[in-house]
């Protein structure tokens, strides 16, 4: 293993919403905003439909620092105990990649509008992918159902 | 948006298999394998369970750089006609970073055994997050059911 090899990534767009209540989580948002895609990447949004769900990987850029000492274990809001960060979602994580379920309500250009946001307005955008749950929804095997 | 601002990671840990066919997406995977987490991360695997499913975040660390001509669209195996990169799994993609959602056969110290790998031998592993279908599987909330 080769733990001190560095991965850059820039972001692809950023998150950008009005409302100032954010909910901690997609699976209990229903806050709506836009995900605002860098035009040169156009193309490849060509096929995210409306009423779909995507995945979205973005950077907590305004989480602090990891510190082991304190965020290797950490006590989500509304559980007693603390659990292993891998298995929260806390923006507090060894690499600041947050992961939501978002869904699609209209696309217009390189702008997409979304339900479901749990970012904060400003948030840097790093993926999109296909939401699949399961063999049916892979791309690649769409067409052998 | 500022598009050339970089983002810095680093490996938590490797994909270690013995498997050589490697199938494309973890939805038809049933190959199994070894995540090899750092000692240092120890503290924070404490609460996966075998048994359960876990979201991996790694680094397509074999791609080719992105070319925006020849990637914003591509034609998956087993589909006619290009998709968007942003509505399919390639692993050539603006920030090469992929998502697998895998099964926890076992826990030995730092190594998690899995079933479903749909990655390289090798392959740098950012991150490891629950998987997460709606409100009912949110560790935030879980004692709210």
């Amino acid at each position: 293993m080769n733990e001190t090899m560095a991965i850059t990534m820039r972001p692809i767009g950023v998150v950008n919403t009005d409302a100032t209540e954010i909910p901690r989580h997609w699976s209990v948002s229903d806050v709506e905003g836009r995900l605002e895609i860098d035009p040169q990447y156009a193309a490849g949004l060509s096929d995210i439909q409306p009423g779909s769900k995507i995945v979205v990987l973005f950077c907590f850029h305004k989480s602090p620092a990891f510190d082991p000492a304190r965020h290797l274990r950490q006590t989500p809001p509304h559980r007693e105990g603390p659990l292993g960060v891998f298995s929260i979602c806390s923006p507090r994580r060894p690499n600041p990649i947050g992961l939501s379920v978002l869904e699609v309500l209209e696309i217009q250009g390189t702008v997409i509008h979304v339900r479901g946001l749990d970012m904060l307005d400003g948030t840097p955008i790093l993926d999109i992918k296909p939401y699949i749950e399961g063999r049916q929804d892979c791309p690649s095997y769409a067409d052998d159902r």
